[in-house]
C-alpha cells in the first residue's frame, strides 16, 4: 500500500487503494488512542496551523487534539481577529503561514473551493505544504466522511476495517443534502465502496438536479447509477438499510421558507426508535453533530448505544484525523 | 493521606483530610513552581479540556498553565464561537469532548449546577473523567476557596500546611456575599477549619436568610453557629480578625440599585489601611481578583505586600490546580 | 559579543553591538528553522505570555511559534474576553500574570507606552521577567525593524549578518509615516547603520516637524541629518535606492480626509514594477503586511521574488524573535 497525496481536498478523485491506507493508518492510531499516554513523536517540530476562516469548535478541536498527539505544535487562526478584516487575500493569508515555517494546513472555508486554490498555489510555489480542506462551503468534507467510513468499517473487522467490507450494504442519507458538503463527501466513499446509497430528503433540501449533478462529475467516474437512488420520502430509504446518517439540519434552513416547520420535518424526516424496524434488525445510526435533538434524530435513540454510533465517530475522527495529518506529512504507510 | 474523587464540584462535602491532600499536594507543586524549569511529566499524553461556557482570562490562564507544567494537552473551548450556538444541548458537547478523548473536565458556567450535571452523566456512562467546577452561577468556585486556603495556612507553616492551622482565627469576608460563589466555597473551606467566619456587606448583598441559607444546607452538617456571623456593617468583622477576603464587587451589581454609588460602597465596606488598625496587627488582605482599585480595597494598600496577599493567591492558584488535576487524574499522594 | 537587556522595547537605544548580537543570533536560529525538526529545547519548562492587547493574528503567531520551536509555553490573552473589560488596570493585568509565573510578557497595545510602563512595574517589582514591545501605538514595533534588518543584511552576508553592511546603502520609506510604529523603529536601525533613509509621503502623512521630531529625540544621539531626508513625492526617494519599503496603508487614514482615494495614492506613492526603475537595478521592496494588494505595491510585483521580500521578511521574523526571546531568557551568545 502506498499513499501518494499531498494533500486531502476531495474525496471525488480518491482510489479504493487510498481508502484503504487511511482506514488501515487510523486503525493503527485507534490503538495508540486507547493507552493511557495517547501521544506519538511522529511530527515533532513540525507545524499545523488551522486556518478555520469559518468559526469552529468541533472539528477545530478534533483536528487540534490529533495534530497534538502526533506531537506537532499548532497554530490556530481565529477568524475575526484575522488580517483579512484588514483587506489581505485569503493566499496572502496562507503564504503567510506558509513563510512562518508551516508543515501542513487544515482549512476551513465557507465559500467552496478555498482549500484547492491554497493547495494550487502551494503547489505553484514548488513548496511541500500539505493542505487538507477541513470543510468548503456546500463542496466536501472528506475528513467527516473518512470518519463516517472507518466507523462502519470498524464495525465489521475492527482489526483491518477496509473499503470493500461495505459491498451491497444499504446507507440511507437523511436530511438537507443540497446544502451538505457531509453528504458529498460521503456519496463519493459510499459509492466507492459499492454500498447501495439511499438520499431522502424534502425537494426543497434534494433538487431533482442533484442526482445527475454527482452522475455528470467528471471528477471521476460517476457512481454507478445502480449504486445511487434519490427519494423524497424516508420509508423508501429505510427500508432494509444497515446504516442511517442523519444530516445536521442548519438553523437558517428553518427559518428560510425551505421547511415547513420543525416539527413536520422531524415527523416526515426525523429518525425515530419506531421507523428503524424498517430498517435491518441491527441498523446502526450516524450523524456529524452537532445534533439538534427531536428534529433530526428523536433524542432517545441519539442516546441508546445499541444503534447511536454518534460517540464513536467523534472518537474516529480523531484517529482518522491523525491518520491524514501523518500520511501527508510523509508518513509511511504501515 | 488517601485521594478518592474523581470530581471537585463543590467543598460543601469536603473531609478535613481532603483538604489536607490538596494542602500537601499543591505544597510539593509550589516547590516545582520555584525551579526554573516548572515542568513535571505527570500528565504526559492526557488530556485536560477547559470548558468555559462563560468567559474567562484569569482562571482560564491558571488553569491552562497548571495543565501544561503536568506536561498534558490542552483544549480550549470558547463560548461564543462553540457549537451551543447552534443548538447543541451542554451535556451533548461535553460528552463530544469525551468522545475526542479527554481525561479531565475544567469547567465554568453562568449558570449553577452545570459541572454538576455533566458529571452526573460522565458517572451515569461509567467512564472515568474527572469534572472540576471553576465557577458555577453564584453557587461554588472551589479552586478558588482552596487557593485563598493554601495561600492564609502556608503563612503559618510552608512546609506542611494544613486545615487545622486556622482553628481559632477570625477571617471577614466583605463584599458582595449575596451573588458570590468564592464566597460561597470560602465558607464551607474556613468553617471546616475551625475558624470564625464573619460575613459583612450591605443588606442587599447579604440578606438575613443567607445566614439561615447555609445553616439549612443539607449537603453535610452545618457550620457551627458560633463560627459564623453575619454583619451590616463593616468594622465588627473587622475587630480583631486575622484575615480580611475582599469580594470582588461587578459592576452590574454598581449600576442596579443594589448600591447607592461605588462612592459611598468604599466608604462604608472598602478595606482601607486605616480601617485595617481594628484588626490584629499581622492582618492580611485577599481578594480573588480582578479588583477595582480604590473600591474593594484602597490603591496603595493592594500594594503594600506588607498586608496584601493578592499575588501569592495567584501564584497558589497554579499550584493547587496542578494539585486537583494531579489527585483527579490519579496521581499519588505524596 | 554580551547581551545585557532585560527588555526590547524601543531601538531609540539600542547599540550597534545590541543590533549585531541580535542579527548573528537570529542567523544561527535561522538554521533551526531550516532542519525537518525545527525546534530546540532552550526554553523549555519557561512560560511566554503573549498580552495583546490590540488584536493580532499575523505577529501573535509568529511570536507564538517562536516560543514553541524554543520549547517554551505559552499563554495567549485575548483582548475582549479579558479581565480590562472588568475594571483591572493593565499593570493588574500584568502582575496577574507574573504571579502565575511567566516569565517573558511580549506586549501589544494600541496605547503607546503600555509595555515600557509594564517593564518599568517589573523591574520595580524586582523581578526577572522580561518586557518585548511587539508594538505600542505610533510609537515602536522594534521586532518588526529588525526583521526588516535581518532580512536586509542576509542578503549581503548570509552567514555574517552585520549592520555595518548597510552603510552608505540608500533606503526609501514610503507610505503613512505619520502613523507608523514599524517606520520608527526602522528609522533608528536604518540611520544606526550608517544608511541613508529616506521618507516619502503626501504631507498629510508626513509632516514637517516628523523630521525635526526624529532629529530633536533626546533618546540617544539624533541621527545624522545627513543621513535622514524627507520628501513629498516619490521619485527623489526611489533614485537609486537599494532598498524600498513600502508601509501599510491603513484603511482608517482612506476614510479620514488625509487621502484624496486609493486611487490617487497608488498613483502617487504605490510601488510598482515601472517606478523601480528609478533605482538600483538589484532593487528590493518590503512591506511589513498584510498588504493591502494595488494599493501600497502593484499586485504583479508583490508576487515577484526578483523583487519582493515580503515573505523573506515573515520568515525572518520567527528567526528574528526566537533571537530576542532567547537573548531576554538568559541565553549565551553564540
Amino acid at each position: 500500500m502506498v499513499w501518494t497525496r499531498r494533500h486531502v481536498l476531495s474525496l471525488a478523485d480518491f482510489s479504493p487503494a487510498d481508502y484503504d491506507v487511511v482506514l488501515q493508518t487510523a486503525s493503527s492510531f485507534r490503538e495508540v488512542l486507547s493507552r493511557r499516554t495517547k501521544k506519538v513523536p511522529t511530527l515533532q517540530g513540525q507545524v499545523v496551523a488551522n486556518l478555520f476562516f469559518e468559526p469552529s469548535t468541533r472539528t477545530r478541536s478534533s483536528f487540534e487534539l490529533a495534530a497534538k498527539r502526533l506531537s506537532a505544535d499548532t497554530l490556530n487562526f481565529a477568524a475575526g481577529t484575522s488580517s483579512l478584516s484588514k483587506g489581505e487575500t485569503i493566499l496572502d493569508t496562507a503564504k503567510t503561514y506558509l513563510a512562518m515555517g508551516t508543515d501542513m494546513m487544515v482549512i476551513r472555508h465557507k465559500e467552496a473551493g478555498v482549500p484547492q486554490a491554497i493547495a494550487a498555489e502551494m503547489d505553484r510555489l514548488g513548496v511541500r505544504v500539505g493542505v487538507l480542506n477541513a470543510g468548503d462551503g456546500q463542496h466536501e468534507h472528506p475528513s467527516q466522511a473518512l470518519l463516517d467510513l472507518f466507523t462502519i468499517c470498524t464495525l465489521f473487522d475492527s482489526e483491518q476495517p477496509r473499503l470493500s467490507l461495505l459491498e451491497g450494504k444499504k446507507i440511507a442519507i437523511v436530511g438537507d443534502i443540497l446544502h451538505s458538503r457531509v453528504a458529498r463527501s460521503n456519496i463519493w466513499s459510499l459509492t466507492a465502496s459499492g454500498a447501495e446509497v439511499h438520499l431522502a430528503a424534502p425537494p426543497t433540501l434534494l433538487p431533482r438536479w442533484f442526482a445527475d449533478y454527482v452522475a455528470d462529475s467528471d471528477d471521476r467516474s460517476a457512481p454507478n447509477p445502480r449504486q445511487l437512488f434519490v427519494h423524497w420520502t424516508l420509508n423508501p430509504a429505510l427500508e432494509n438499510a444497515d446504516f442511517v446518517m442523519a444530516l445536521r439540519l442548519q438553523k437558517e434552513r428553518m427559518t428560510s421558507h425551505l421547511l415547513p416547520s420543525l416539527r413536520e420535518y422531524h415527523q416526515q424526516f426525523g429518525i425515530t426508535r419506531d421507523r428503524l424496524k424498517l430498517c435491518k434488525p441491527e441498523v446502526k445510526v450516524l450523524h456529524p453533530g452537532p445534533v439538534n435533538r427531536g428534529v433530526e434524530i428523536s433524542s432517545d435513540l441519539m442516546d441508546d448505544p445499541q444503534f447511536s454510533l454518534i460517540s464513536q465517530q467523534v472518537t474516529s475522527g480523531v484517529a482518522v484525523r491523525m491518520a491524514l495529518l501523518y500520511l501527508m506529512g510523509g508518513g509511511k504507510v504501515a
